[in-house]
């Protein structure tokens, strides 16, 4: 067994707990985790973004889902830890694994703060359906271990700044306002926010402590005096601590939160869908319960501001990514049919994904990607989350397809884009696929709906062109976008299916951002997706029904190499046209002559 | 005030209740509802299907929505009720009305047995949130005032008949055993079922004690020894209680019921959706509680005999529809345009649902009609639950469309089938909307879909025609359809939002049979509506996705007056054509040859 697990055996022993359960969550429920928090990869080395490690005093197991299976086979190999792959036949899951295998009273232990509240609930409720168990909230194993091995990453502040309100729109005293008379319409007197996205949102406010995603590591108390702030003293400059003062937020130490909180003698409420279960168990002791955090919609509702930079961010990533096509459709190949450099050297998944982010460090106010790269060549193409290793990196040659899933941040906004483009001549077949997935992606942009539409009303557009020709594709076809915040964010999305837990189940509205990103994977050959960022809009309002549609962000040509005009409906075509058209004209004004001049071939309309 | 709110809160005086709540559902949970049960239209005098009625020591008040406004109007005019407009601006809900009118410790007061359980719970959680509330369910006041009055209609039991194995499909002993065993894996020893249809759909027997509905009044209660069928002893002829008895089945009398379960003395389940709070509390008594009932899901997947039986009685549904639709369209009419019969006299509203009744009474195995029809001419068409009463029947006159939604029971199935058929000319735009209309009804016919879709997933493709043109409608687009049983059951529908409430959020599997009727409605000119019933069928089998779509089992056709072709897609026409064709070929042995020619004439082919 991996010694880090032994250790943690030992302890589990000494204070006679059964099972050790590891989330991969920090304490702000984010979805990319600074090093510090990263518990679950440094006890089982396995380092994808999602899995749940159970420890047992003899055992270890870990749940990861069909992303990983590969990777966290690679990297669990002579670690003695049992990979659980989700959603295989006879793989149980997590609860139904712990119900057959466990036993009355069992000890189940947990470090309270990286556990999500209402998960804890609904893993607590399942298993004392069948027997009691006694859990075991506050213990910190994993830091005890990683501790005396001495490796754990320090937590590491970097400067705040202000996010000014020429991007933001609406200054932060407003939105403070708006949280303060929400909380007492609910009669909330004392409310904590622990999200950091709703943190940075509400105070208008940027940080560089977590990779890919503009926000500072912090912890909101609002109390009938103030917002207490916990965050890093020294990352903000004393100008913008008045500022804060001014709207009434007082800053606190981020390492003293848990003991405020702890001490603190009124009533607390929270939102129990996104704090963890240390800050929620003293939300219900205090007499306190859940109440919905309002930020997540407000946030996902971008004003005209958000709107305008979010255009300007995507005109000016289109340039980048122009500018970066043209440069990977005008490479020489080597006899191989590998694409070569201007220094002769075959260019890669790495040094594509390097050459594009150059590309996007050329434009003004680019902070960096939204989230890591994906450049998949041919068959890594089918790989959904695939993301090149230096083992797996590989040439880019000719015939065949590559998948490029790349985002930035920008001042005035996030951006998330994928293009697949034909390198030398594919064929048919996968004309034909790439053809269905644009059809889809072009249909659900082009969806009209009544008000009241959730993303579930919708998918069925994206998909249907794909399930014709008897394919389809195994992850969700929207996702919500921030504003120079989460590439990732609630509480809107475009799937077939969205449960009803009052966070995801959000109805479209104009200003709402999200992705569209249908595809289509054989594995072992290629991978198509097609994506596109759609901002809703308001459409005509009749007696019958307000009616909301799409507008597209995304400015980036689809690959004429790989459309098949006759596999597409007069209406898709002129969709098409239209839009390749609007690609043209924002973009040409900021293209060198020569890119410009390709661009106009390469969006000529089909007929 | 009504004489008999008068002496309703003379008892609740007496017995110190605050709020009376009475409800429109029997003890069953049912849609339609036995004249003995209809409490609340005695009391308040209004007769539509839903409402509420609540009453104070001093006051009353009814809620109904949009359906039924001018109805209830009329109907409490001079009673002393308040009549509450449900979804209308301003108006509060019940729970909002007792939350703003009520008080700590208030008695509400209701009949339990006639209170569905989950109401229950929701309405006391929802004014329990502001302070406790006494609430007194064992008060049947509606009965004692009803009795004193002395004209309470008798419950009327009917013969109960076995439906035989040739339509079934599968013998009661077979899904008895399907119970037993889904009960054992649950781990419940006994089991309360009180849906009518339920109980229908298990036994594999049928009845008339409900209108429209081929069910019989009874519980069931399975216990480790047998089950226990309360209904009229006197309804079951001798062979067919011995054949019950040879299956587990015992029989008991129908007024014993809530005593015997009274004395039960072992811990009981039962499905809190459907069996009434009286029930439900001795459940929660007995140290039970909800378990899902299996049946109505395993009722909504029909076998290939029932399938087979609903093709049938879809053929004889449509031989009488077009001998019906013939007649209609060669009718002479009078100088004003009024359309005559052969007796010269006015065709209204009434004398031709008549007549269309006629038809069906001509057709084999006819057991009578599905639910109350719907003819409604000119604007009567706008309202959507249209029903036409002495006072509002309509002459049938030239120039408009006459909406017909109506529907037949028959020994192999269950039929509901709405056309909208031109009487003389109409305009262009009526036109426009009618092909709008048939263009969604046939791309939902047409929807090739993923397993694991739900009807939320597929409800845009009917609306998207009318969306595109500005219209829509409030109404869902699809329900469940009993296979010689209830016209709308659960737990598969079409609309735009299905709450994930475990019973109505099925997944679409092959052999669901679901309506597809879209609609529009122009207020005081004309409704169209088009309605078919879908079975859902196994398509595709690929590497990527199962598929299912939809086959049509209504054979009537579309009526050619009204559409435009060239607000068709090529696609549609080919669908359009080849439905028409359908309905042709499956027709035509079974009809007359002058009606035969007449529709040969009516289904070809639309370019």
């Amino acid at each position: 067994m991996r010694k880090e697990i032994q250790i943690l055996q030992k302890l589990m022993k000494e204070q006679q707990v059964d099972f050790y359960y590891v989330p991969s969550e920090d304490d702000h429920n984010s979805e990319y985790v600074a090093p510090h928090f990263q518990c679950r990869a440094f006890l089982s080395g396995f380092t994808g973004s999602a899995g749940t490690l159970l420890v047992t005093q003899k055992e270890a197991f870990l749940w990861t889902d069909g992303r990983y299976f590969l990777q966290a086979q690679e990297q669990l190999k002579d670690s003695g830890i049992t990979l659980m792959r989700m959603g295989c036949k006879g793989v149980p899951t997590i609860e139904q694994w712990l119900l057959e295998n466990g036993w009355e009273n069992m000890v189940l232990g947990y470090d309270g703060r990286t556990m999500n509240a209402r998960r804890e609930k609904q893993l607590l409720q399942q298993i004392s359906s069948r027997y009691p168990v006694s859990e075991r909230i506050h213990l910190d194993f994993v830091g005890t271990v990683w501790e005396q091995e001495e490796t754990r990453p320090q937590l590491d502040f970097h400067p705040v700044v202000e996010w000014p309100l020429c991007y933001a729109g609406e200054s932060g005293e407003s939105k403070c306002e708006r949280l303060r008379s929400y909380l007492k319409e609910k009669k909330v007197t004392a409310y904590v926010v622990t999200e950091l996205s709703e943190i940075a949102w509400l105070l208008n406010l940027r940080g560089t402590d977590v990779e890919c995603s503009p926000v500072f590591l912090s912890y909101l108390l609002v109390t009938p005096e103030e917002l207490r702030l916990y965050a890093s003293l020294s990352a903000f400059p004393e100008e913008l601590a008045e500022n804060l003062k001014n709207i009434g937020v007082r800053l606190y130490d981020y390492h003293s939160f848990y003991e405020d909180l702890h001490n603190y003698e009124g009533r607390l409420w929270a939102d129990a869908a996104t704090v963890n279960a240390w800050v929620y168990h003293k939300v219900v002791k205090s007499g306190g319960e859940s109440v919905p955090s309002p930020i997540p919609l407000w946030k996902a509702v971008k004003n005209e501001t958000e709107i305008d930079g979010e255009r300007q961010a995507h005109i000016r990533d289109g340039v980048a990514m122009v500018n970066f096509l043209y440069w990977l459709k005008h490479r020489e190949t080597d006899s191989s049919g590998c694409l070569l450099d201007e220094e002769g050297k075959a260019v890669t998944e790495i040094s594509a994904a390097q050459h594009l982010e150059e590309e996007r460090m050329r434009q003004e106010n680019y902070m960096g990607p939204s989230f890591a790269p994906i450049v998949a060549v041919g068959e890594h193409g089918a790989i959904v989350h695939y993301s090149a290793t230096k083992e797996s990196n590989a040439e880019l040659t000719e015939n065949t397809f590559v998948l490029m899933d790349t985002g930035g941040q920008y001042l005035e906004g996030t951006t998330d884009v994928t293009r697949t483009v034909v390198l030398g001549k594919v064929t048919p077949r996968m004309k034909e696929l790439y053809t269905a997935v644009l059809a889809g992606n072009l249909e659900l942009m082009n969806a009209l709906f009544a008000k009241g539409a959730r993303g579930e009303n919708l998918d069925i557009l994206a998909r249907t062109p794909l399930w014709r020709k008897g394919y389809d594709y195994n992850h969700g076809t929207g996702h919500g976008v921030g504003c120079y915040l989460n590439v990732h964010e609630g509480p809107v999305s475009i799937r077939s299916h969205i449960y009803d837990d009052g966070r995801n189940s959000a109805v479209f509205a104009p200003g709402m951002i999200t992705s569209d990103e249908p595809g289509v994977y054989v594995s072992g050959e290629f991978g198509i997706r097609l994506e596109n960022m759609l901002v809703c809009v308001e459409r005509e309002k009749t007696d019958y029904q307000e009616f909301l549609g799409f507008e597209p962000l995304t400015m980036v040509p689809w690959d004429r190499d790989a459309i098949l005009p006759e596999q597409m409906s007069e209406e898709q075509k002129v969709l098409l046209n239209s839009y390749q058209q609007l690609v043209y004209n924002n973009l040409v004004p900021f293209l060198e002559p020569s890119v410009g001049d390709w661009l106009f071939e390469v969006t000529r309309p089909i007929h």
